[in-house]
């Protein structure tokens, strides 16, 4: 790491403090839920107008909004013309009754720090100026309810998914990304980097949507590597029939195949213990009537390990349980990739910078994996990048009742606000 | 039985058939899908498209057509001013990629045999005017697939469910029955019968759904009793979280707590044999995001034995499994009678007069059982009925590929003809 400058003076104040907490209860509203949460599934309304607030928002301090080819937003401030950025950002879309904190939290604080940061340096002399510019991004749909796959906005932005493949995803009407995206005014025409203006490195912080944290009561986690995952697109071919007269011995019963295969999917967890995650959280029935016995079952699996040796092995054994349920039931179970990333490290540098940031600012601070995948596990392959995760209440989230203290966001603003300062002077590149 | 005079003259002949098969290939043009099957459900614009093709169908024939305050659509024709009617038909409504057979070919196949009967007894003096009159019946949405519960129509008719709660019903988009039907110009104003128009017997004739009478080579089954049958609404409660990141012992998941009751509900068929058919055939997931741990699950499941002991059996043991399942899964599981109905026996009396028929007619019998319900089931508990099968390719049923040969689609209509005869003058009364 170099050796900078540190900015301890950018930290944490009352005001600020509050300045955030305000703002965020304003962020919160669009697309609330009677439970304390938030619906707004990517380029929908309600995303568009957490957008458009976060565009005015930016505007009004001076950063240049732009959005690029795929529904990114940037906010760009320029301390040093032509210089590389900065970024740091998450997403602002939710899942379905999803928690107000995940990705909102940390484009906020990413917005809140960038602007400390701006402010802190007004007054300095072009020769104090630092050596990279900031940059803070809201990446598109990053949640994949709506559009398949998640980490859609960052996966285009680092070239591992094509940009008009996105574009052409439809949703369950067949609205395509680039419909919703134009219709809300928010498709951009440019690529807003590369061709002349670069990214340096990238920083994002998230709540940790795990217990680690809250359990072992520390304030920070410094993201080293992510767990691997498998997700799967499965559909399970029977044939219809009538639920009442068909005799038993008849029957096809794709439904039936596929309870088979929810339930081989969880039993493979309680098999592998704490180091596998599986779920299938999506299932759509064909035709859904109730006196018709399934003639086709859809469904997505999520397996997730810290071992991609274990997650091979779990994906052998489910392709063999999958062959026995066939027999069994009578179906066809037809299944591929829709989603697959292998258990990775984050640079230790990025580990190392936040680690001292915490440790200068008195934070107390813990070495965590990311189970989920976030908008750092593509940018991190691009640039060096710093994670970072605060507690997140007995683990919640995807839900209303996701919950992080008050205290423990302004602590995460402050240290990713240290952070940036160090970075925009030179740590980590 | 009465002594009556039987007419067998008005049974089969080359020209009737080639009118019957025709108007047949007509009726099945209405919502056909591509292979082969029709898509009507209750109230569509493809069922609305039936109902008045069988409007017109019956009006040019000389009938009185008009409907019920539940959408029951009636062709009245009278031979004796004031007298009872003998009421034949089923249902023209279909399931979602449904055969085309189901419920059709029985309205089809009474205002065939209805029209005989008027044009045999045109010529006839006063005096040989036989003492009840003929109706044709299309009962509104017997399947039950956009709006529950099934048999709704003759539900209604024979006072079995209230008239304002049918009507009251919603769709999943939340029209509602009444909403439909006035939307189509198919609801009536009358009651059509009772307050001086009386219905004297009724006779229904219906592809079997199973495969008795094909397995067997029998051209007409003669049912003489009817599974009972548990429907039950199943709401699964979980709690929503992320599917990567939360932690496996932290999950409440709907969808899994749903998959081991589906499961379940199958391996008690396994148990009890022959005796019991079970299914889950509607199934809909909350909130259905790829990464989303189900919170809700909300599904329909359908248990039917000959035996009212067994089925009662069946629902404790149901009952005991889901408790333990609501500890495996960490869920709780509601659940409610959405629609029952015991093990009955049809009239001996409809049974002995169709058996007759078919002997003078030299047509192989049997008698069968019905697993599915019928408008008969209904019509029984307030008429003396017959209720007839005729072979079903393989039992295939409630599918597309669902299918019964031109020569007993046509002995059917024979059977039910010189059958109506009978009853019109007199027999099963």
């Amino acid at each position: 790491m170099p050796d900078v400058t540190t900015d301890i003076t950018v930290a944490r104040d009352q005001a600020a403090d509050v300045r955030f907490l305000d703002d965020f209860a304003a962020l919160s509203a669009f697309g609330a839920t009677p439970a304390g949460g938030v619906e707004r599934q990517a380029a929908t309304a309600e995303d568009g107008q957490t957008r458009a607030w976060l565009a005015a928002w930016l505007a009004e301090r001076g950063f240049t909004v732009v959005n690029d080819k795929v529904g990114n937003q940037f906010g760009l401030f320029e301390f040093r013309p032509g210089a590389p950025y900065v970024l740091a950002g998450s997403h602002m879309d939710s899942q379905p009754r999803g928690g107000r904190f995940d990705g909102a939290y940390g484009v906020l604080a990413a917005a809140h720090a960038a602007d400390r940061l701006r402010t802190h340096l007004a007054d300095q002399p072009a020769d104090a100026q630092p050596q990279f510019n900031i940059a803070v991004v809201n990446w598109f749909n990053e949640e994949g309810c709506r559009f398949k796959p998640s980490m859609m906005g960052s996966g285009v932005f680092t070239g591992k998914l094509a940009l008009q493949k996105a574009l052409d995803t439809t949703d369950v009407d067949g609205v395509t990304v680039q419909e919703a995206l134009e219709g809300l005014g928010e498709l951009g025409a440019e690529d807003v980097f590369g061709g002349g203006r670069e990214v340096a490195s990238y920083a994002e912080i998230h709540i940790e949507q795990g217990r680690e944290l809250d359990k072992t009561g520390t304030t920070l986690g410094l993201v080293d590597s992510t767990w691997a995952a498998n997700k799967y697109e499965i559909a399970v071919i029977g044939a219809q029939a009538h639920t009442g007269a068909t005799a038993m011995e008849d029957r096809h019963d794709a439904l039936y195949g596929a309870a088979l295969a929810v339930v081989a999917v969880r039993e493979l967890a309680d098999r592998f213990g704490e180091e596998l995650h599986t779920s299938c959280g999506q299932l759509t029935v064909v035709p859904n009537s109730p006196v018709v016995v399934a003639r086709e079952v859809h469904m997505h699996l999520d397996l997730r390990s810290p071992s991609d040796e274990l997650l091979a092995e779990a994906d052998a054994l489910l392709r063999k349980q999958f062959a026995e349920i066939e027999v069994k039931a009578g179906v066809e179970i037809e299944r591929r990739f829709a989603h697959t990333w292998k258990g990775q490290l984050y640079q230790p540098g990025g580990v190392e910078l936040s680690g001292a940031v915490a440790d200068d600012l008195g934070v107390s601070r813990m070495l965590v994996q990311t189970r989920a995948g976030h908008d750092s596990t593509n940018m991190k392959d691009m640039v060096p990048t710093v994670m970072l995760f605060i507690p997140s209440v007995e683990g919640i989230s995807h839900a209303e009742a996701e919950f992080t203290a008050d205290e423990d966001l302004c602590t995460g603003v402050d240290v990713l606000t240290e952070t940036l300062a160090r970075m925009v002077r030179g740590a980590l590149t």
